[in-house]
């Protein structure tokens, strides 16, 4: 792979990225697509979804907070995208959480066919198999992946790539990508990244500036956001003093994106083609 | 009181808590249930509420930025957290601002009868007597609590707790607390406290944490809690250099948070049962 | 000008300012707001808005994510304001980007008539000829005022300022603000500044606190507010270290507001009066 590509691409696009996102961490989502070299707008309603869509390279669906008003919105933003050619990603936060969660992120999977899907072991399950167990919005810890459950992990995402078509992208501990053919195992990041609410929704709007500026590969794109996300969780962590915390830990994040090279980013990758 | 081991049990709970509450502090929210060792989810949807409140062990509601499609959700989530026991707090955000304010949260207290009520002396006054005056969400002067009114104020927090059942958290420069049968003063805290938005917010959703953790005695639970996050901002002000503002003390106070351990929180607590 | 006094008079009134924003940086709004010596109150619900406006003395109106819901919001309170004689500040976020936003500002223009206009120049060319392009939020490059097109900026601007009878905020590299007798150019500021979501929606609701604290000349008062900002953008840069980015930038910015004296504001103030 050539990661370093994919984030010079991202830098020289300036890719312009539609996020229908959840209001928790939203303002976390438009300063990290400003840290990586993209652009932010966000815009739910269904008197504009379609045309925010249209100016811009790439749409990122998240539910995190999904309601009866911008539902609608999504899927018009999704089929837009998609008529289109942009790549859409579906981030399908809290499925397994909820009925409405789970419906609206299967709707969305039929019926948009997103270009990617990332979310974190249980709702990729509960998407997959509809057997993920959920701890709210976090991976519930019978899910995790370890050692032992690493091969199977690496073959669900592979099995769900091949049946949706998408690029599947589960995060964790180990984050495991596939596209059906390819699969990857990346191993950067750090444990204060799950101690901070959004690591994995900015991943999803940094993922699609990745997209929008390496539709050639998308696989590629993804594994270089996702290596990217990690790396930088590591500088952070790396600044941090005694005192510091993880609101302090959030900013550090968002400040190495900023500031990460693409030579850091490719000799930083920690991966595995399986 | 054994503040102590009231932390001790939240880090190891890891409460799932469920806010239904404002946009404009959200994300402090959700940064400071997790420093404190929760675990936050968001949802507002009347088509969730109820599911996401059965699988997390608290409910927040904070009506900062209510609206009609949100108050429903309010009242589905408090229902159903009553009806499974868990613990509910009510922050009645600028109770006295509006009517609609005013009366969304009086018909929540009525029908929900939420576990703890906490809010400035403004709010409490409003929702206790109908006769507060407000700044928009900030307590009024002419309300504050002062060495002279203290007295009143916790007779107010009494009053106010035996009528309701509920624990009654006033915070300001001192924060009473009651539960009808005992009452405390907590000095803990700093001026810039009040110079962030969310301070009341975040504390909100941190003690809803605590009561998750803490069943056995609610008013030990809040007591904690406010006595944590008072502690924290001491601990947040000491860490600022001359060119820091309110924004470094947000981030300097979640990090406290973060950092707090039990033993401090017992040794740095400052109260007065009465 | 005096930008000293403009200052003190909003530490001195601590003005109370209404904000119907979008949710992706409203948090930072607050903090702004408070940062300036400012009070902020967030409402959006058509139930209440009018009753806000009410309790407050000015108006920041934001259409950063409007929806269905919050429109009419915005016209109710806008009415409510003008009716009592509040400034109201109105910012077209992304006008351009979609024909619900470039209509729903034209709408508000109209009807609620703001007293200030603040937005980028693409923003305001649309609103006043019908002929800016857009990069989503964001100034399109082809619309980017140098000293070749800073004439013809200006121009718009006081030709919009008296068609209107609103005074104009352009804000970009060079700022300029017009009420079509005076015209300022303001070079405060730094490339650092649009490299974080929200610098525009902050400098709108801290513009609004200034116009609310200085009602005898409102060009004055936005002028001041402009100064500030680009002033304290100035002062969060010099202070960034080399593993710092966009979000601690974020954090200096609103920090450098909390600590500006009127003092600093005078000398460091950088315009010409045309």
């Amino acid at each position: 792979m050539n990661l370093k590509k994919r984030l010079e691409n991202v830098r020289a696009a300036g890719p312009l990225v539609h996020n229908i996102t959840n209001y928790v961490t939203v303002n976390d989502c438009a300063n990290i697509l400003l840290a990586c070299g993209g652009s932010p707008i966000m815009a739910d309603d269904m008197n504009e979804a379609a045309d925010i869509t249209a100016i811009c390279g790439g749409l990122n669906i998240n539910i995190g907070t999904l309601n009866e008003r911008t539902i609608p919105s999504m899927y018009a933003a999704g089929r837009k995208a998609k008529e289109l050619g942009h790549p859409v990603l579906l981030d399908p936060v809290g499925a397994g959480a909820s009925a409405y969660r789970t419906e609206t992120a299967l709707g969305l999977l039929d019926e948009v066919k997103p270009d990617v899907i990332r979310g974190n072991i249980s709702e990729i399950k509960t998407l997959a198999e509809g057997s993920g167990t959920t701890k709210g919005v976090d991976a519930d810890a019978a899910d995790a992946v370890t050692a032992d459950t690493l091969d199977a992990a690496a073959a669900l995402a592979r099995n769900f790539a091949e049946r949706t078509g998408a690029v599947v992208v589960i995060t964790g501990a180990t984050d495991i990508i596939s596209d059906g053919a390819r699969t990857v195992c990346i191993t950067n990041g750090c444990p204060m990244m799950s101690t901070i609410t959004g690591s994995g929704c900015m991943l999803s709007s940094m993922t699609t500036a990745y997209l929008t500026a390496n539709q050639d590969d998308l696989f590629e794109a993804a594994a270089a956001a996702v290596c990217a996300m990690g790396l930088c969780g590591e500088k952070a962590e790396s600044r941090m003093s005694e005192l510091d915390g993880n609101s302090t830990f959030r900013n550090y994040l968002i400040d190495a994106v900023y500031n990460l090279t693409p030579e850091e980013l490719e000799k930083g990758a920690k991966y595995e083609l399986r």
